[in-house]
């Protein structure tokens, strides 16, 4: 698979709400409302983020991710990303290309680490995907997420320094 | 000391812009920028959050705090909290009552539970009292806060589940 990642653009807006409506109205992962409409998803994913990119294969969009400072002012050098994968192409490694390009990226923008705010914690397969690429789980915020399928379930915060040490 | 916590009019805006721009300016506690101006502050204190509360003693307004949703949708159930307390009215127990007062309103606007994001580990004072005030450092995240003299410094995440056992 030669996946390319780049900027996204507005022709890409259409598969990226594709992907985004798809994951969000299911209510398993992420914190958006589950009936987040089109503008607003575009704003939250596209506007809002310093930066957003998408993994094209063969002229499709398969993935995407943001890139914003976690907190502004003296937080702002911490970044937060959010990625998404199109169901059908899950588990070809996608998202973890992503993060790595995210890592790198992050580094490029003058960002010192990254922070993921909450990560459900019955989303095994990411949790386990962000501790290989080098996120901690820093701490666990009891019932935090609203499971749509499970109800009240715990979410944890991940983080990874990514400037090198000694730097 | 008779401190009376109301909602926020418009006609407090000044006093809450010099207690923000105090505490901001010096780049101590608070994810801010240093020099967030006037309006930015008031868009970020009193308009984005769900509700804004002031202090008030003897007609003068001595603190403040927001509350808002941490996170949209199936986080939503979980808010965040920001208090500040006007420097030479510190340590007389303004920020707890602040704390408890907006733990009441937090269970009266639906909310299961409050979280505070980033808090300063050199912030000795506000630790205790949230401690005492029933929170868990969940988690500490490491050279997360560019403190304005200490340079990098670790954060907290701290969080309480705020809805009675059993309910």
């Amino acid at each position: 698979m030669s996946v390319v990642i780049r900027r996204a653009q507005k022709s890409d807006y259409r598969e990226i709400w594709e992907i985004f409506s798809d994951i969000v109205s299911k209510g398993e992962t992420y914190a958006f409302p589950t009936d987040t409409g089109r503008e607003e998803a575009i704003a939250l994913w596209l506007t809002a983020p310093s930066k957003t990119f998408v993994a094209v294969l063969d002229n499709k969009v398969i993935g995407t991710y943001y890139i914003k400072p976690n907190h502004p002012g003296p937080g702002s050098h911490i970044c937060n990303c959010g990625y998404m994968v199109l169901e059908r192409t899950r588990g070809k490694g996608v998202a973890s290309a992503m993060c790595e390009h995210s890592q790198r990226q992050a580094l490029r923008m003058g960002f010192k680490g990254m922070q993921f705010n909450l990560v459900v914690s019955t989303n095994s397969d990411a949790i386990r995907l962000w501790k290989k690429l080098g996120f901690d789980i820093i701490g666990t915020l009891p019932k935090s997420f609203n499971h749509r399928k499970l109800g009240l379930v715990d979410a944890h915060v991940m983080y990874k320094w990514l400037e090198p040490a000694g730097e």
